[in-house]
């Protein structure tokens, strides 16, 4: 088995860090996606889609898309369960991780890739307008997140989750988007620093 | 258990063809998208994202997503699987949803919402751009899509899945936002005839 792995960029690290809080270890073969090796070979006959990271079981068996392959390693070694547990658990879990992604991880992630100079050549084309709209988006959930948060330690409840994952990546990727935490948002704030204060943050 | 059912909006149908497929009866509470119901107390009290579907639990508790909402209904009735059996099942569906809800699903939605007149109240601001640009990004996705339908049935493989579900609604939602299904992808229109076909795509 193998996994290749695209360094900084925040889906890659999401794998990484789930890996990290199982305990598990994978070889890792770098892929240098600042010179754009995504898109060539090793990488694109594995996954069409030429994206990062892939997952390469040793039957030869290829399975993309970060949150599926920590999926597949929920399955094989289920503890601590970082989908949730019980019928009403692993659809909170789902619930949060969705609202985490496609508000605050995703509106992120437009910001980043349709505004900074750096991702002309990625996001083709650029809507730099699109990126400029995202920002608020994040803010508004990130408020709405921080109510949430009064209640509880984690994003799904108690329990540290693959929500909390995308949670700290996607904040973590503000600074290069360029849009700032709000400093009223204490909960986030300390839901925030707790999660950076594992270990598995540095994966 | 009540589902509060947002009518002909992509995402509360996806919910609706699972349960059909898993032959499960929940009373649904209507609300009307089109008066923009789903922004105001019934909805926004229990889903502060202010989206639909909702589903309410019987002791209250919500739970919102779509996905999230399907999880539920999977853990509680498993057969027939709908989000795959066994360790690489379960991640081969999770990648293919992911696949199509990114690639396609979302491509169609953005070109609908950024470019359609009737969205201009809910896409605020509307980036005509952006809509556009996702429309190369849908048919590039479907072509790829051709490819790997060519040796199998069904999204992720030989059982259907939620994959498909979500498939199937996204290629339902490109004749609003006016994106021709390729003549030439004809593995994906056979596929997408064959679950338009099944007693749940009327649900």
């Amino acid at each position: 088995m193998k996994l290749f792995d695209g360094g900084r960029a925040p889906n890659p690290r999401r794998v990484r860090v789930f890996l990290a809080e199982k305990g598990i270890k994978v070889p890792l073969v770098p892929v240098d996606m600042g010179a754009m090796e995504h898109k060539k070979e090793a990488v694109a006959t594995r996954n069409p889609l030429q994206r990062l990271p892939v997952l390469e079981l040793d039957d030869g068996t290829i399975l993309t898309e970060s949150v599926a392959i920590c999926r597949y390693f929920e399955e094989l070694h289920p503890e601590p369960a970082l989908f949730g547990t019980g019928a009403l658990g692993k659809a909170v879990v789902e619930m949060w991780q969705r609202r985490i992604e496609f508000n605050l991880f995703g509106a992120v992630a437009y910001a980043f890739r349709h505004i900074h100079p750096a991702m002309k050549e990625w996001e083709v084309p650029q809507v730099p307008e699109w990126g400029e709209a995202n920002k608020p988006k994040a803010l508004e959930f990130l408020r709405i997140f921080d109510t949430e948060l009064a209640g509880r330690e984690f994003a799904a409840g108690d329990a540290y989750s693959i929500a909390d994952i995308t949670g700290m990546i996607a904040i973590d990727f503000m600074k290069p988007a360029r849009i700032a935490l709000p400093e009223d948002c204490a909960n986030v704030q300390r839901w925030y620093k707790s999660l950076s204060s594992r270990p598995s943050a540095t994966a």
